[in-house]
Parts: structure tokens; C-alpha cells; sequence
């Protein structure tokens, strides 16, 4: 492959290393969460989330590299550079409930054996390069979407640690506290010196595969609107009520979903329009529906056409 | 009304007197099961069913008729006739889940005020006449619909009565034997002494509202089709599966139900089809669905045409 030609060091015995490496590491991190068929649930300040983070310090210092955590939990391994400016490279260490073992695990592997290598075999290099275990991207416990990303970046909004709660009503805050993290200090996590971010993630696609490609560059990162829909209409007995005195939100919302779909795919990739959830009410099967609820996620690398879209 | 015209002896104090009591009676039934807000819950063999049961047997009996029970517990209030064919009328005493005071209710009440103003003024009539208070048409509680009917036609299959349960697992059967009915004697309960069935109804549509009539005359009882879709695709992620390559079964739903609804339409009165319930696996706004399931009901009153719209 091309990109090994610049590395000259880097021989058929390294890659063959490498890879019997990440594939134990991630099997090691599977057993964090993971379940008898294979998926994992790993909620971001969880028993098993803690566990899989402690084991990826040991890691990252076993690979020689400085390791330190921020104030939301991300843990970086340094490899310090001439330049001040940082090179970071990693993913999300929080899986979805019942996620796949590569799932964000991957990014974070691939990012400390390939720093691990160059620490070792490369000496001191001109930038300074990370490792980053995200504490969390995934929405997994809290509605707390990009909270490692957002504590790097300085987006956390004051107030938030008190008002994100779990399933139980147990706000963030109060679980970072049982981690040993102060949520006080989220602050301090705010980083000015990342000069790239490198994050090798799986295709949850099937574009790789049937392009038979064995990696694709992201080139672009499309915006989501999420809208939930109610329709309300008249809800009636399903024999009495004739076809032309219908007010069905249900027939409505199904025009609606096949119309989110047509326009999606008549404005060909990148768009997509998904219907992922949908109820009626009352929910009888010999009722005319009063009430209908859906979802629709648009998504488009273009925030104009997305505006358009919703 | 060209009706009291043939009732010599029915004049406006009896026409007000009956339809005060009329009122009175529902309002005295709309007690046992009633909510705070008038809904009526009163499930077949319940305690509030039970009352409502022992208040009709007593009314009937202060109205001059012979009251008795069949094996399930629906209730006849009998004037003797010349003829042994009887003509029964009435409507059923169970209720759906807050269901109108007047559903069922208002059936028991008519037949019973009618015929208690024939058994005090006419005599004895040429057939003979029975108030029937049905005691279970709303599959309210067991999976049991036309409980009463089929007691009275002889369509209770052996075994019924340990097979089907309420959601606490309570087989009909016991219920039954708690009201101090014996399920053993249901084959008891089937008559054959019926002429004819006149069953007085709520109208559960607005076409009567819609003419501006007062009463109805059912001419035709439509056939039911109900049938539960259980549509399989292939889950994915709502961002990464280009829309050429979804087999998501929520669009397929879709489709069909507006399609069902088109041929309904198109077909005019009587055809109806009704989408009641819906739901989409694994549920999440931002998951492609891998699996839909929907109830469709067809109703006509041509069983050919059913067939062909099932």
C-alpha cells in the first residue's frame, strides 16, 4: 500500500504485529459490556465504561506513551513533538445499547497502535500526536450527544451537568462524581492546541463493501434535522365511520413518509430521509386512528438543502 | 310517529313518562363501572357487571315480566304470549374500556321499557316478547366476542371456557363459576324457541347526524377481515445507508397503507378500511427500520368482496 512506502521502517512483520495487536485489544475492550451474543453496552460512566477506560490507560502506557484524563473522563496518550500543535486521532470509548465491538473501540485501537509504533520506532516526531478515548458520542445514557467533543471544544453549557438525567433520573453530574471527575472543572477541559483530528471509525454503510474498497476518506460531514410529527385527526370505530367522513392522521402520516422518501431518493446521494419510529392512538386495530406521531431524519452535506428538506 | 298509530292506548303522557324512565335507567346504569368523567368500564363477570346485572333483574321484575338467567348470565325478562316463538330484543351489558353510557346500555333499556308498557297495557300479547340483556358483546375482558350470542345459538366450542383468559391469566371459565354460573351447563343456554331478534343500537357513525334522521333500520351487517402485516427489511443506520440500497419495510408500509385506503375509497360505501395500529422495529429515530407491523380491517358487506379486498 502506498501509504506504508513513506514509512521506511514499517516492514510485512510490523503490520502483521499491528494487526494481531488491535484484534486482542479489541477484544479485550469487548469484554467490558459485552454480552453472550457478541454486542456491547458500554453507557458512558458506567461500571463497564470505567473498566474499559482504566484498561485503555494501561494499554497507552504499556505503548509508551504520557497518559492523562481530562475533566469529563477522555483519555489521551501523548507522544510529545517538536511543535506544540497536536495532532489527535481516536473515537468514542460508549457503545449503543447492544452496539457492535468495533464501534468507535476501533478508532481508539487503530489510533494507539499506530502511535504506539511510531513511539517506539520513530523517536520524537515534528508534531505532537494523541491518542483520544472519547468518553462519550453516542446519546448512549444521557441525552448528551458529542459530550467528550463538546467538553474539548468548550460547548458544554453551563448547567448542563445538573440537568441531564439517565433513565433513573441520575444526572451526569452526579455520575462523573461517582467516577472521580468534578464537574466543576469541565472547563479546564477546553483544548486550543489541536492543530488535526484523525478519527478511523467503521462504515456503518454498505457503500465499502459493494465498492469492495477497503477504507474510504470522509470528505464530507452531513448536517441532521430530526423532526417528530403529530398529526391529530378524529378518531372513530373502524365500521361505523364511512372512507369519505374520515379524518385518519394515520393516512395522512403514511402520504407524508412516502413523500420524505420520494424526495430523498428523486435528490440522489448524499440525501436520506428515514421514518425510524411511528405510533397511532388509540391504537386499536378497529379504530380510526385520533392521533398519529412519527419521526423524520433528514440528512444532506448541504445545510440549505437540508432547511429545504425540513 | 306513524309507529304509536297502531298502539291505540299510546299517547304523549305515556311517550314522555317512557323516555324519562328511559333516561333514568341509563343514568341508574351508567353507575356501576362509570368514571369521573361518564365512561363506563364494565367487564364481562366483573363485580361492576354483576351489579349492573342484579339492577336490571330487579327493574324487569317491578315491570311485570318473569326474569330469569342462562348458563353464562345474560338475563330475559319474559311476557307470555299466545304463540311459544318468541321475539327477543335488547342489547349487551358489558362495556369496552370507558366506553359511552349509552353503548349496549341503551339497547336493554329500550326493549325493556317497551315491553313493560306493553305488559301493562296490552295484555297478553300474540307472540311472546323477552327483554334481553346480553351479557358480554365486546370481547371487554377474554378474547370471548359474542359470548352471550353464542351461548344462545349453541356456537360455545368445548373447551372454551378453560382456554380463553384475561390479562391476569383468569380463565372465563372461573370468572363464570366466581358469578356463580356453572360452565358445564353452557349447552343449556341454546334456544331455539327464537322468531326473531330486534337489537336497539347506538349509531357509532355520523350518518345519521349527517341526514338529520332520527332513527335507522339496519339492512345489511358487514363481514369482518382483520389481518395483522408483519413486514421484514434490514435494519440500518439512518445515515450511512444510501437510499438506493434500503430495504426498509416502514416505506413498504406506508404504500400499502395508502393503498388500502385508495381501493376503500374508490370501491364507495360500504367498503372501509382501517389501519388502526402500528408499530416499527427497532424504533429509533435514527435507525433505518428492520421490521413493520400493522393491522389492516376490512369491512363490506359482501363476503365475495372481502375475499377479493383481503
Amino acid at each position: 500500500m502506498a501509504t506504508t512506502a513513506v514509512l521506511s521502517r514499517f516492514g510485512a512483520s510490523d503490520r502483521a504485529q499491528l494487526a494481531a495487536d488491535a484484534g486482542r485489544l479489541i477484544e479485550r475492550l469487548r469484554k467490558h459490556g459485552g454480552g453472550p451474543n457478541g454486542g456491547v453496552t458500554r453507557l458512558v460512566y458506567s461500571p463497564e465504561w470505567q473498566a474499559a477506560m482504566a484498561d485503555i490507560e494501561e494499554w497507552l502506557l504499556e505503548s509508551g506513551l504520557a497518559v492523562r484524563h481530562d475533566a469529563v473522563g477522555s483519555r489521551f496518550g501523548r507522544l510529545q513533538g517538536e511543535s506544540s500543535s497536536v495532532v489527535l486521532s481516536g473515537s468514542h470509548t460508549d457503545s449503543v445499547k447492544q452496539g457492535g465491538a468495533y464501534d468507535g473501540t476501533l478508532g481508539v485501537v487503530i489510533a494507539g497502535c499506530a502511535i504506539g509504533w511510531l513511539a517506539r520506532n520513530m523517536g520524537k516526531p515534528a508534531r505532537t500526536l494523541e491518542v483520544f478515548a472519547n468518553c462519550e458520542e453516542e446519546s448512549s445514557r444521557f441525552a448528551s450527544n458529542f459530550w467528550g467533543s463538546r467538553a474539548l471544544t468548550g460547548r458544554i453549557a453551563p448547567g448542563e451537568t445538573d440537568r441531564l438525567t439517565d433513565e433513573n433520573g441520575v444526572t451526569i453530574g452526579s455520575a462523573m462524581r461517582a467516577c472521580g471527575l468534578d464537574p466543576a472543572a469541565i472547563p479546564s477541559a477546553h483544548r486550543k492546541d489541536l492543530g488535526a483530528y484523525v478519527e478511523p471509525h467503521i462504515e456503518q454503510g454498505p457503500v465499502l463493501v459493494e465498492s469492495r474498497d477497503v477504507i474510504g476518506v470522509v470528505d464530507r460531514v452531513v448536517g441532521v434535522r430530526v423532526i417528530r410529527v403529530t398529526l391529530h385527526g378524529v378518531s372513530g370505530h373502524a365500521g361505523t365511520v364511512p372512507m369519505a367522513n374520515r379524518h385518519d392522521p394515520l393516512a395522512g402520516a403514511a402520504e407524508i413518509m412516502s413523500g420524505a422518501e420520494t424526495i430523498a431518493r428523486r435528490m440522489g446521494p448524499p440525501a436520506v430521509a428515514t421514518v425510524g419510529s411511528i405510533a397511532a392512538k388509540p391504537g386499536g386495530f378497529n379504530q380510526v386512528p385520533g392521533e398519529a406521531t412519527f419521526t423524520v431524519d433528514f440528512r444532506h452535506t448541504d445545510s440549505d438543502v437540508l432547511d429545504g428538506l425540513e
